[in-house]
Parts: C-alpha cells; sequence; structure tokens
C-alpha cells in the first residue's frame, strides 16, 4: 500500500481529534501540521509523531511530499486555502461550511472541480452507522417512497457568546449537519425551505438576530416532506434522532447509549443518558470520515460528500435564514440563482 | 348513586362502540337510541337492554326521563342536534368535529353555553393512558417550559373513497386529533399555523383537492413551536407518539403494543407491530372519556374537552387548510375573526 | 345462546374479581353465591344483580338451574368442594392449589374425570396475552427445539405474618403458577427437579421453615433445562417475564408497563413502573380464563388446564420442596409414584 | 512517562488482537513476539513495528529490556510460562484459564506471589462497559443486598470438532468468564455449585463426555444465588446479559446492538441482531484490559483481575463439572481442599 502523506492545516480541537484518529491508520503519514499558536502546538505535535510543525499554512501547500490536506482552520480561510490548495493539485477535506457566503463556496467548489482534486467536506454524519444503515435501508427500497423525514438534531448546552457572535446563525451553524442529512438520506434535492425560530433559552442569540430553538420544513423534488427540529440546549445531553416515512415502512433511528444497563427501582425504571457530545456520539464517524477521504485519494474516486454537497446544504441553510426572516416559504433556487449558482445543480 | 338515563343518537360504529361502553357503567341506563336504519339495530338494542329504539331523534329529545344525549349522527347534523337538545336542556356528548363551517360551532357552542348545558366534544385522546402521562408532565412543570412539541399520527390505511370526498379534508378530518391535543398538553393556543401536504398514496385524495400526507408547524402563544406529521397509510399500523421537549427534559410517547414479546431470529430481532387501529388503541380512552362525562353531568362540573376546546381545533384545521392552499402561514385569529368569531377567546 | 347460570363459592378478593368480570359476559348469569361471612356480602351481590346469596355452598350445590361453579373458597376445602359438585354433575372452576395434598387432589381430580364434569384449575398466567404469543411460538415451531427457559416471577411485597405460615411455602404458594407456565409454554413435562432457597427479606419466612428468595432448575422429558427464580419482594413492582431459547431463535417476554412515556432528564433517561401487581397485570387474563371456561362448557371441550395440570404443577411444587429440604435433585416420578399417582401420566 | 517494553508468547487470533491494541498505546512498545510457526508471522510483525520475531518463548524472557509478557500460547503452556516469567522478575498478562489442572494453577500463582511479579488474567469481561455499569451499582449500594444473580451466556455457534476435544468442557472452557463475572459483580465467593447439562446441538460434545447446553446455580456466601445459562449455538447471534436483584432494585444489562434503527413494516417491527462475536462486543473490552495490566505496573497496583480470581473461577468450573457428573451440588470448598488449596481462601 503506498503511503499518502497529509498536512493538518489548523491544529485547534477539530484538527487535533483528526490527527489522533490519522496516526492509527496504515499507509498514512502526517507529515506537517500548522497553527498561529504553533508554540502551543509543538509538544503535542512531537508526541504523536509529526515531522513538520509550522505556523504558516504555505509552508504545508509548498511541500512537495504532501498530497492532501485537511482543513481545520476558522471557516473565513477556507474558500482561500481550498483555492490555493487546488492550484497546487493537493486535495482536500475540509470541515463545514465551506463558508457563510455562497458566491465564495461556489467558487471554491469550482476551482477544486477545475483542478480535478478530490474535495471532501466533514459532514461526518454520513459516516454514522446508524445513519448509514437509514440510508441503506431507502437506497435498497425496503422503505418504499420516502414521504416523510423527521431530524431531531439538539446540542446539550449552548456555545459561548463569543462563539454565538460569528457562528452564522443556527441554521449556518447547526441546521446545515441535518440539511445535509436530509438530503442525503432522502436521496433528493430540497425545493423549498419553510423555517420558524424562537429565542427560549439564551437571549445572547436574540442579540444578534439569532434564535436558539428552530423548526425547518422541507419539500424535496421527489415528494417528500422534511421535518427538522433544532435546539441549543437539551439537558438530558446530545439528541440525534432521524426517522424516515416511506410507502413500505418506518425506520427510525435512536440516538446511541453508553451503556444498556436498565435500573429498576421503587420510583421507576432508569438508564443513563445518551452519549454526551458529538466528539463521544461521532467518534467512530470521525475516523470513518477520513478514512474513507485517503481510500477515495488512493482509488481516484468521487468522494461520499462532494464540494457540492458542500453547496447545496449552504443554500438550504441560507434558504432557512431568510424563511425565518421573511416569514414565508422559500426556493431554493431563489437562493443560488440569486449568486448565478443554477449550474450547480448538477448531479454529483 | 342517581342514575342517570342517557340516549344516543345514531347508532353506527362509534355509536354502538360507545353503547357498549356505557352498559357496564354503574349508575347509568341507555334508555333509547335512535337511528335512521331502525331496523338494522332492533336486535343489537334488545341484546344490550335499550328499552327504546326509533328512527326519530326528536324521540329522545322529548323524552323527560333522559337527561344527556350522545350525538353520533353524520356530522352535518350535529349543530342543529346540539342547539335542540341545549333549548331542552339535555346535556351533550358530541363526536367531533362540531362542524364542517365555523360560524355553525361558534353558534352551536354558544347556545350550549347559554342553555348552562355540558357540553363535551369526543376528543378521546385527552383521556388516553399515555397522553395523560405527557400532560401531567407538562403541568408538573417536570419538562419546564415547553419549547417543541412533536405530534406523529398516521392512520393505517386511507378511508373509502366515498369518505374520502365529504370527509372535510385531512386537516378538519384527521389533525384535528391532532390540534387539540397539542393544545391540550402544551396548554396554550396556538397563534399561527404553516401546513403543507402531498398526495403520496392515493389519488383521489388529489381528485377532491385534499392530501393525504401533512406537515403542520403551530405557533403557540407561549413561545413553543408544535410539529405534526400525518400520514393516511402507514403499513405497520396505527401511529400516535408524541414528545414534548422542555427547558427542563423531554417527554416521548411511544406506541402502545399488542405484547411485550421480542423474537430473536438468525435474521435479527423482531416484535409483533403496535395496536392496529383506533378502536384497539384507544379502547380505554373511549370508555373514559364517556365516563367523564357523566361524571360531569353528575357533579356539575366543566368537561374536559368544552365546546370552546372543539371551536379551537377547527380553528386551527381551518387555517391549516388555508395555509396549505395559499402557501404561507396564517394566524388563527384572522380565521375566527372572519366570523366574529373573537369573543370566543374565553378561557375555559 | 343458551344462559348458563353459575354460583361463586366464597366472594373474598377472587372470587368478588370472578363476579365482576362474568356479569359482563354475555349468556352467563351469576345465581347465586355463598360466603361464610354472608352479611358482609349482601350489599355488594345485590347491587351486581346476583339473586342468591347463602352462608352454605350446600345451597348453590343443591340448586338445580345452576350448571357451574366457581370455588374461590379456602384451599382446604377445594377438594371436598369439588368431589361433591361432581357428584352431582356440576361443571367446576378452582382456584389453585387443588389441595395442599397430593393425594387428595389426586382423588378429587379423579372424581371430576369420573363424572364427566369440566374441571378447570385457575392457571389464569396461561391466558396472559404475552405468555400466550410465546406459547405460539413454541407450538408453531419458530424457535425450533426448545433449550432453555427462563421464568421470572417476582411479588411486590411479601403477604401478612398470618398468610405466610398457611401458605404451604413458595413453591406450593407462588412457584406453582410459573411451574404451571413452564409445563404450558415448554410442551412437555418435568422430570427432575433443583431447588435452592435462602430467608433475604423476612424471617418470618425462616419461622416458619419457608423461603422468601429461591431458584428452581427443571428438567423437562423433551431435554429442556427450566430455570425460575422467585422472590416475595422486588421493590419496582410484579416482576413477570418469560424467555425460551431454542435451537432456531429466542423469545424474551418483558413486563407490561402503564404507559410507554420516557421522560429524558439531566440525570438520565425515566419511565413508569411496570404494572404494579396480580388485579393489574392480569386483569384481562382472569376474565379470559373464565371466558375460556364458560365456552368449555357450552361446548363440551376440554378446558385449557384441567384437573391434570393443576396435579402435575403440584408434583412439581412437592418435588421442588423436598428438593430445598434434602439438598439433592429430586424425580417428579419419586413424588407421584409415592401416592400411587403413577396413572395419572396420562395425556391430557 | 516511561516507556514500557512486553513481549507476547503467542501469536494466534488473541495474540495477534492483543498485539493491534497494545500498539497504538502511549508509551508501550511490543519489543518481541514468539510463535512456533515464526514464518506464519513475520510480514504482520513487522508491518505493526514488532523488532523481534522468534520461536522460542525463552528469547522474550532472557531479553532484559522487556518488563512484562503476554502468555496467548495454548492453555498446557501457561503455567510452565508463569513460573519461567515469574523466575526472572517479569509482569505476566495471561489468558484464561491459568490451566486444566488445579494444582497446577495454584503452583503458578503462588509462584507468581512469592517473586513479586503482577499477574492479570485475563478475563476480559470486567472491563466491559456494561459489566462495569452493573458493578458500580452493586459497589455503590445502589442495589441494596443482592439476592439474584442471572447471567446469560451464549456462543453464537460452536468451536471446530478439534477445539471441543480439547477445551476441557464447557464449564472449563465458556462459563469460567460467567463464574469469573460472577464473583466480580456480586462480590462475594460462590460456596456451592449445581450444574446441569444437556448435547442438544452437537453430538461431538457427548462423544467427548461434554455438553453443550448448561444451567448452574452458584450460592454465594452473602446469601445470594447466581444463575448462568449457557449454550454453545445462539443463531441470532453472541447472547451476554446480566442482572442483578436486590433488596433496594434489580439492574438489567442487556446486549449490545450494531446499531440503534428499527424498522416498522408491515409484518411487524425488526431491528438488526446484536454484536456478533466477541470480538466484536469485547472490543473495548480487550483494549482496557491490557492497558489497565500496563497501569498497574507502572503503579505497582495489583490488577483487577489477580491470580487468585484465576484460580477461584477454575474451582467453580471443576466444582461444575463434578456437579454435572455426580447429579449433587458440589461444595466449592470439597474443589480445593482436595488438593491443598485451603490457604488460597484469602481476600485479593
Amino acid at each position: 500500500m503506498r503511503e499518502i502523506s497529509v498536512g493538518i492545516i489548523g491544529a485547534g480541537r477539530i484538527g487535533k481529534l483528526h490527527a489522533e484518529n490519522i496516526r492509527r491508520f496504515e499507509g498514512v503519514r502526517i507529515k506537517a501540521v500548522s497553527d498561529i499558536y504553533v508554540d502551543a502546538i509543538r509538544t503535542w505535535a512531537k508526541d504523536i509523531g509529526i515531522q513538520d510543525v509550522t505556523d504558516d499554512y504555505q509552508d504545508i501547500l509548498s511541500d512537495s511530499e504532501i498530497e492532501a490536506i485537511l482543513i481545520c482552520a476558522p471557516t473565513d480561510l477556507h474558500t482561500q486555502i481550498i483555492e490555493e490548495a487546488a492550484q497546487v493539485g493537493k486535495h482536500v477535506f475540509c470541515e463545514k461550511p465551506v463558508s457563510m457566503e455562497l458566491e465564495k463556496t461556489c467558487r471554491a467548489v469550482d476551482t477544486a472541480q477545475a483542478n480535478g482534486i478530490c474535495l471532501q467536506i466533514g459532514f461526518n454524519r454520513r459516516f454514522d452507522h446508524n445513519f448509514k444503515r437509514l440510508r441503506r435501508a431507502v437506497t435498497e427500497g425496503a422503505l418504499g417512497q420516502s414521504h416523510i423525514l423527521k431530524i431531531t438534531s439538539r446540542d446539550p448546552h449552548p456555545p459561548s457568546a463569543d462563539y454565538i457572535k460569528t457562528s452564522g446563525g443556527i441554521f449556518l451553524d447547526m441546521a446545515i449537519h441535518d440539511f445535509d442529512l436530509a438530503r442525503y438520506i432522502v436521496g433528493g434535492e430540497v425545493e423549498e425551505v419553510y423555517a420558524q425560530g424562537e429565542v427560549l433559552i439564551d437571549d445572547t442569540f436574540r442579540e444578534v438576530g439569532d434564535v436558539d430553538t428552530a423548526v425547518t420544513v422541507l419539500k424535496f423534488d421527489n415528494g417528500a416532506i422534511g421535518v427538522i427540529d433544532n435546539s441549543r440546549k437539551a439537558v438530558y445531553g446530545y439528541d440525534q434522532r432521524v426517522e424516515v416515512f416511506g410507502s413500505q415502512g418506518c425506520m427510525v433511528v435512536d440516538n446511541d447509549y453508553q451503556n444498556t444497563a436498565q435500573f429498576w427501582t421503587e420510583g421507576g425504571v432508569y438508564r443513563d443518558a445518551p452519549k454526551s457530545f458529538f466528539l463521544d456520539r461521532y467518534h467512530e464517524a470521525y475516523t470513518e470520515e477520513v478514512k474513507s477521504f485517503i481510500e477515495c485519494i488512493r482509488n481516484g474516486k468521487l468522494p461520499l460528500v462532494t464540494g457540492h454537497d458542500g453547496f447545496q446544504a449552504e443554500c438550504i441553510a441560507h434558504a432557512a435564514m431568510r424563511s425565518f426572516k421573511e416569514k414565508r416559504p422559500i426556493k431554493v433556487r431563489d437562493v443560488y440563482e440569486g449568486i448565478g449558482g443554477e449550474t450547480w445543480n448538477c448531479s454529483r
């Protein structure tokens, strides 16, 4: 097996997570890592055997041994790095969202495609064992025609006030995962979006024009109707459930639990809470998505989550934002036609 | 215990069901039953000990021994009978919906109130053991402030084409149960409705301007957002689930099953389907609602489901219909103000 | 449908329960009831429409209109009444156990058979929806050959000290239900019994030579091994679970719950306890067993629980008692051969 | 963190498994591996970075850099290697059982203790997340006093005929895991054992005097009664459930599943089978047990599974074998007193 050298741009929580996973893969070497706080990561990088540490990601892009990069830098740098990497022919794994602006995302994805690199977006949930099982049921036709999709996606606690201010809002920051999952599982495109939201948890959201509780209705081109409910704070933990109701049956995917113990007491039956947050719940999915990225590079295949998928999810998020503000359903076409994005309605 | 004599108007499926239940109550006598197909019910009525059988419901209204009636006649007769009964001081249990037209419902409920009779509407689900448990959690504050309400309500198979044509549509015929349950469980009023629908099961629905699959979003006056999904055909049976997500936790109410057996086989784990349809699933609730009606009469109390509740649920249904047709959210106030119904915003 | 008149001998808790159920059956009349505390039951009997009330059960046996009796009197009167009823040709439903002494049981069952009456023993669990489902899986061959049977049977709280003293012990009083269920579900005869017991809950059991916690191993003639665990006190309520493991799969029957609500809180997931005790858990089974008895009389069929079944369960209970005392496995044959009972090894 | 060098003796399935896990630990190096089929493992060993490969385990014992060894060789070599390793002061992780003969096990454990090495036995289930949760409930007193312990332990398919012939029998080969788990979870010693077995799956077992289906009853010194049921073939997969019933409640630990998807179809509700076999089910436990072993070495602590624990589990297994053959309950004391093992009744 040919060894593939990768570089990681940005070594915050998610960058480190990917590094810890990749070092266990056979046939992959993390050659270099960059971070603006370079001193803070030197010991960590050395301990896990990363050769080069730099504060300038250009060092990674110019390293001819490196075939692929993972972009774990702040969102506002994503498209610039994608374009630069594409131009030097390096494959790119980029965390979601590609950007806050559809035009930028569109151009970056375009550049990647024009340069023939493999571009995978970090929608890790597609690699989760529960959602993969559901996707398989849909694609195998076990459920018949999909009629109703339901996604429950709630975080255990809201992010910090600082994060909230620059997050891009609940639809682009949080629900975007659900928009991608919706498209992936139903296997159709979203035509229209209606979103409703409230501030019920933390007034910081209101101050920045955001909401902490939202319900979004999606109309798919194959007739299915999708419903997503989001909350920034579920006291019982991370809540990630999906259900597809079709003409031949319904598949319901529940949360994962820490253990299977049921405790029967005088006061009733008790069990421990679900797995607590995304690092725990999607531990396996984070590993699988990068493993899959490496395999796509090795075998010259299209990734499971393309730049096109990243763009589509962002279109839906922007439509949801506009729907919430204008208090009416919004056609996704109206969003991407607005940026000349019609050509993006290509098949993957 | 004072014996109460009741009359039943209409002895179709639901009229017979109520009769079978009532005959087991202590202190209640079914004195008379009326049906236009009087010959078809004579044997049945005699077998269960009903004294008088008639084809004219006026015989029941003029029977001075009878204190209360159950209206199980076709919907288009409901308001007329309610008003006549109210005028002769008989208490009324009326199946849902009160009528297809808000003005008629409003006038009938008004007449009932003006004459001081007890008027209970047949929203049986309020008496179900699962939903009562959920309601208790909300009222006791166990869930904190309600943020999101989710109702899944799917029938095992669509009604006959004849029924579909006169049903009043999915919102007024089927989802109306869910609209009432939503108000009951959340304990707030619905301000705005957004509904989306599709014909995915049976073209008969399309021919009469109806849909067989619908998703409705409700905005409550206390900030909560409700989502209801309806289907006319769930191949696995009757699907009746409710979930309330609040600031202190989430309560999820699942379907009832025929038995608890799990069968572990070479091909996976299997269990029998949920209880199959409303007569089975809500068997107990049908008994409890009439028992509660009798107790309200006996003790001079307000019923758990008032005429006001019936009117409100119909308002939401009409708002949903209009939202679906006009493709935009509709304020419930706009619906009942249209018929001068504002005065109905009274507390129960 | 021909009306059948029945008499009830003994109107304690279980006698009253049967009466309340029977009064709802079509085609059955409770003509008379007897109880030594006759004054205490007069009002109750009148309220539910029982014509004759007496303190002498002979009045019931000599009433030529009465076709069948239910024996709900104390255990030590069972066999005497069975024999007298058999001699006057009245069908008998008798609560379990038939008696505390195998010889007596044997003679009573013999007399019933010789006089051609229908004799049903009150092993109500055979009529429970969960256990019927499991029995069906076994008889249909869905599980293949039965290898292991597991029964968990625990009461919510121990009986009174007075009851304990005359109960006959955990095996004859409590586990006897499980012994019958074991035979019924596996569809084979028990050849050997090993029982172990402890006093862990209440010293009263020790004082009378009884135990409150027991595990019994059954060896069936078809090779299956059965395990039953009993406790007199499960703080979480009535625990009634059964599992059959066979060559083609395993079926596990769980407890019934009061509702399906799951409550997800900061401290974990909670649900209400199982149904609390036998009147609640087996409510339906109590109705079904007497309904079945009446049908057997009407159609001249063998009851689902014959006198032979009652005798076999008692044999197993006696074997368990002896095993516990002698600290070694005991062959059931050794128990009934000891009383000349070998002829009882007949098929039902 | 000081680096610890280990050697692995025996590179069959389990030896390789441990190696794959250990190579991911920080601060641990696999210096050498030995196997009699040395050529078959050279490539594998090189790929995962093991420096030395030998066909003679003495090379490992004489390597002064190596601090600890894992014995994954055939059972009949275990005690010899333990003793030799103890004499050269190397810590030992040894797969279960220590040996087929109590005397040998006793001597090996004795030698280990006399030489002050850390000896851990491979009862991996103690490190499983489900059983750890149950153990915690017991030790924290959440269940009160333990009354009944139930273990279900069934393999998905019987081993090969060759394996069966030398396995030592179901009690010493398979149930020994459950005997150890029973002691661990209840936190008491087993005083008496009663075992019953049948050949219901494969006649090979009968030919070698073994059984494929067994039920074992354990009497603990703290009054608790344990029941273990074993089968060599569960068509639905690996079945590993445990339940403790105590004076304050009952905790039930179910199997782990591959995913949480429920599929509701016309024919009922379906879900995928539990995790399929021990490598899958106990994947995490295998990692944790060796991680714990390394930590004990590093910190000079007693391992969670001592040589004493290994000896006790074997005593119970031998008692079960004898009980099965002699058809009577056997005291564990009678087994180990037979070999002068009384001194082993020491606390850990």
